[in-house]
């Protein structure tokens, strides 16, 4: 598989910690070492056995792996890979993130000099859980995986693709434009809709006990992690404003339209949608 | 259970079909008769079982029932109310229906002269998908329904309740008015999201294909049927364009600082969100 030996595991939430524990359940699995700012979440990755060592320091937990997974908050990956290109991992050692937004940690790596090694993968999976809890296996599975890298990452980039691989996922190479405007729309714009309705709904006094399974599935995503979206707003990709407006715009013409007696143009409207559904 | 020994159950959708299925196969469960418009559903109604008839007149169908459940779109229940005041279903028939909309069907139980008869009955639960192919026998097991019925039907409303207590369903008695309020805003103004968000994605070039997990369960529900939504529309609850009206100034308002760099209250938001849905 992918001919990795040694992977370190940069934070242990639900993607980095269903990394390493896909990682260690695959067959001939390399020896994974995983690093969580956060002590229980250290503890429970290594008891899990999801990692051989999780250390208290970072640097300890990447020396020798010839695989280093930034699996952070965006902000922190960005800082983390400028610290990993002096040191303490081996100069050759692939450098990959599984963040949603491309360009900031593609910058990140040009500025610390490691873009010939760095390769950007983004996994469609994931979860409105956060934390080790909440990691799975077989979270990748299926899944489609982005993948974003510059030419001169070629030999790394084929490694990366041979893991995503073998670990059952289905990788994809794209650029970071096409990568970074996809996910404002497909990912980043859905989240903060659905805490927009998360938000109206607390506002008239609802509580999630009064949802049925419609109501539930669109204020799932509410529950993500602030923390991790942070990084992520603060980069936003333009085509998220532009998508926040144009629904704004949408939603307020269908309350006139209902407001006007128009019930028939909605409902060729609500047409349209179901056929883009099924495309 | 009940003790309803024949019912016809007129609309085999995925309510009526999921409801006629959970009937047949409950214990001591009733006689099932059914009907639907569509020549197919009857008889994939009648072939799996669901049913022991299926006329193509809904007044065979009808005919000694001591239930009548109306499983159709809302304006269909509507009509059929009045006609089953006169005829052909025995007079002391419960007529029950299933719509998320209570205030049309109250009234039409009223103008019919059937109040003293009539249960609405409305389970949270159902399925973007439509026709009785997408049915389940089990799609009430642990469902709140709400019931509302006028006061003259005591009687009417004890044994639909324990019908769908027996079903496994979770029936709680509440008003017209409050559930109206409440569908408004944790059925309809979700369902118009979910339209209102494949529009904007659609106009954007993004296919379903394109979605990750969280992205499909915020489009999932513009699959529904617009037919079924057309009759819940024409009598849309205020609060729905209410709702829409302050969900789409939220957005923008989201727009406005996400551009204005003040990322530091969306991610507040963000919380304030996510401890509303452990509530």
């Amino acid at each position: 598989m992918s001919g990795y030996r040694r992977v370190a595991v940069i934070g242990l939430g639900v993607m980095g910690g269903s990394f390493a524990r896909a990682l260690t359940a695959s067959e001939a699995g390399p020896e994974v070492r995983g690093w969580s700012p956060d002590a229980e979440e250290r503890h429970a990755a290594l008891f899990s056995g999801a990692v051989v060592s999780a250390p208290k320091d970072w640097r300890e937990a990447v020396r020798d792996a010839d695989l280093v997974v930034l699996a952070t908050p965006l902000r922190s990956a960005c800082r983390l890979i400028s610290d990993l290109a002096d040191d303490p991992a081996p100069q050759d050692a692939t450098i990959m993130d599984v963040s949603s937004l491309k360009a900031p940690i593609v910058r990140a790596a040009e500025a610390a000099g490691v873009s010939h090694r760095f390769v950007g993968a983004h996994p469609m999976a994931g979860s409105e859980a956060s934390g080790f809890f909440a990691s799975r296996p077989d979270l990748f599975s299926g899944s489609l995986v982005w993948i974003v890298a510059d030419s001169e990452a070629q030999a790394h980039t084929d490694r990366v693709e041979a893991l995503w691989s073998a670990l059952g996922a289905e990788p994809e190479r794209t650029t970071t434009a096409s990568h970074d405007r996809l996910m404002s729309l497909v990912s980043h714009l859905p989240q903060l809709t659905a805490n927009g309705l998360a938000a109206v709904l607390n506002g008239s006094g609802i509580t999630p006990r009064d949802l049925g399974p419609g109501g539930k599935d669109m204020t799932r995503l509410a529950a993500s992690n602030p923390v991790m979206w942070e990084g992520l707003l603060d980069e936003a990709h333009p085509d998220l404003v532009h998508g926040l407006r144009a629904l704004a715009e949408h939603l307020a013409d269908i309350a006139d339209r209902l407001e006007g007696g128009d019930v028939a143009s909605v409902v060729s409207k609500m047409k349209t949608t179901r056929n883009w559904t099924s495309e």
